[in-house]
């Protein structure tokens, strides 16, 4: 490569960079790609991998892999530390990458709103390291359950505690519902897998409340069917081994349960941080880094912020297409990181050329939220689906988005046999030894 | 269940376990199958999954799903500790479950031969955690020579040493082989993999000194066509971070390599000195104990080891399938456990019947070992095969073998892929963090 070229870093394997690097094949430009894992991650299904539906392997692929054929592109495993944005420069924990143009698309992680310590009882999904951790409580309480006498260990093991009720909260709780009912139903001599309590605990009014009320009460009832119940108005107050203390309308009360799962937040990686001091702009709600209309930090047009890291609050200055009542700003979801990946790359490519293009304007092709087999809702335009129809949908849209050909296929596969057979085959308990911790003495 | 029924408890949900409570399936007993683990794990492919090839789930069934329907069956996550045969009981962490019958099928693990310090240095291949930490350490291996300046350092990252001449070492160095040549081709903008160099460390005067010498001779002509090289007559003296030193027939020398694979020896599991204790029976080689020609344990015809816990070495007694020149007990392989497993259930149930049956009686269906795509070698009584027919051999013997129909079907699927494109996708960096050890200060 030659090194006159105008170097791209970018920061981040995600939707949004993996996008932008993609959106550059044919400009001339030398990328280099810092992540700290090698793979790119299909987070919209990682909930299947923590309910042992899929592998790990099957929802990631290779960053190298996705970039072997495409010469301008350096992948490095790096931990970034910090920016010089001043020297041009990224600094990681082996050296310094300069850059002409940077691009910051480190996502998010999940928060517990200053509650760390809850962190240890009530695991959360971002990456798959936490996945395989919940997927190894998940089995491992019915494991529990099947073994203890006492009826009211046997019952503490059996209930289930989702904090949330946004779509990751609704994914876990319904997946839930299935190994309950259906995967496990035939495998247990002690106790009945579908005697399993699943409750969801939610803040707000109502469960996935991005959607209209009238789909919020399609997937509650959809929900229902499962076996799972929804408590909105509940506010968590603390969090144990043995189960969570809420506040809701009626008082405090307690609620018994070995496991509890958090879906309930996230805010902006600590990369934000290191980027709002370095460009001398407060962090934005969220944890995040707030972008002008075209992505880039206030006074650097050389640097942009993508994907769940950008708090981008423009979209309502003209834009048709934004949700009524819903947040200004953009959500955290892939739709939005991909189609920012795909806007900068081409801005990129076009100040190269000497031109500019307009703001970005975000698209909204819909949103949807999976239940189970057979159970979702969907958000296209002006019209909502729930139901069979919304899933056939959901399975459609998240089979062809699957990055590389391989995982698409195998995914597909797995999923049409698990459908005629009930079975999650990849539910393996491993690293059992720590994925708890110990009871409390005396507990 | 009727609680007096004849109580048969298996630990351990290997080949044997598994296929003697299957072969239990409709004799009048109450079976309960104890494993610290809640999956059956097809081992002979977890090279596989050291190597990106295959997921973990991929080659591991869940004990209850091959049990859900053969009620029979009781399966318990437990780890067992001890064993007191006067009162007929085995003593978990959580309790002591009263038998009749029992069968220890607990396995075997690695053993470094006293030097467990180079445990950390030099991984070994038993569990899903160890191929997932090897997997990690090889590809982050190629990671950190493409990120490393000094043309040295990059040699060492570059360096694979397997110590280990057997089965397991050779199949990790043909997919090593593989990976650098075929596999990562494309991937590197700085290094070429395909420079990497592999190397097995063996003791012995031969590679794969159960075959052949004409099959030895074969497979490392076939390894040497991956890039692989076999050094003999070495002993290996110490590992460290940055290496190994050996003694060779030459003398001492260091070979600078960052990633060393352990391949070297297996001991029977733990339990193994509990139930020689329990028993008052001295501990055969290889941490096993010796049994009698109907796999039980001397004085204990109530208490039968199978698979890699047995020593059997009844096999030269007038059986005519044995080998010349291998060693009178029976290799510690599946097939021995598989059948060992279907003998001693038939062998129960016949007892349950007022009868009995002759010796357990090894069949040795043949040995093969897999060297990469294309390339293995097979023994089939008088016959010996290299090349691409043993390779079509040993694919064909180990899908059929699989245990759940869902892996079966997956695992022909990724290898009709993975034939066609070279790729591993489930090459996943999982817990880089942890994988390796710091290097030494001043190192």
């Amino acid at each position: 490569m030659a090194s006159n070229l105008h170097r791209v870093v970018i920061i981040g394997g995600g939707f949004a960079g993996v996008r932008a690097a993609q959106a550059l094949a044919n400009a001339p430009v030398q990328i280099t790609l810092l992540d700290k894992r090698n793979y790119h991650l299909f987070q919209p299904l990682l909930y299947q991998v923590a309910t042992g539906g899929l592998s790990p392997g099957e929802i990631a692929a290779p960053l190298r892999a996705i970039f072997a054929r495409q010469k301008n592109v350096e992948v490095l495993l790096e931990h970034v530390l910090n920016f010089d944005l001043a020297a041009r420069e990224v600094h990681t924990s082996s050296g310094s990458v300069p850059y002409d143009t940077l691009i910051v698309a480190a996502g998010a992680k999940s928060t517990y709103f200053g509650k760390d310590q809850w962190r240890a009882h009530a695991p959360s999904l971002k990456s798959i390291e936490d996945a395989t951790l919940l997927r190894a409580r998940i089995f491992e309480a019915f494991e529990e359950a099947e073994k203890t006498k006492d009826p009211a260990q046997r019952r503490a093991w059996l209930t289930f505690l989702i904090v949330g009720g946004g779509a990751t909260g609704v994914e876990l709780a319904g997946a839930l519902g299935e190994i309950a009912n259906d995967t496990l139903r035939h495998d247990f001599r002690s106790i009945r897998p579908e005697e399993a309590r699943i409750m969801i605990l939610d803040a707000g009014s109502r469960i996935l409340s991005n959607f209209s009320p009238a789909l919020s009460q399609s997937a509650e009832r959809q929900l229902i069917e499962l076996g799972v119940r929804c408590r909105n108005n509940v506010r968590v107050k603390d969090i144990s081994p043995e189960g969570a203390t809420v506040l809701t309308p009626e008082g405090e009360s307690f609620f018994p349960a070995r496991t509890v799962l958090w879906a309930a937040g996230v805010t902006g990686s600590p990369l934000a941080e290191a980027l709002s001091k370095a460009a001398n702009v407060p962090l934005a709600r969220g944890g995040r880094i707030a972008v002008e209309p075209d992505c880039t930090v206030p006074g650097h047009p050389e640097v942009f912020v993508l994907g769940d890291l950008a708090y981008f609050d423009h979209s309502a200055e003209g834009d048709s297409s934004v949700r009524k009542g819903s947040s200004a700003a953009l959500p955290g979801v892939c739709q939005v990181a991909m189609q920012m990946g795909d806007y900068t790359g081409a801005l990129i490519a076009a100040r190269l050329r000497g031109k500019t293009k307009p703001a970005f304007r975000y698209f909204d092709r819909g949103n949807m939220a999976v239940i189970g087999r057979h159970r979702a809702i969907a958000q296209v335009g002006p019209f909502g689906f729930s139901g069979y129809f919304a899933w056939l949908l959901w399975v459609f849209i998240h089979v062809i988005y699957l990055v590389s050909f391989e995982s698409r296929v195998i995914v597909a596969f797995r999923w049409a046999f698990s459908y005629f057979t009930f079975n999650r085959g990849a539910r393996l308990i491993t690293r059992p030894a720590l994925s708890r911790p110990p009871l409390l003495p005396g507990a």
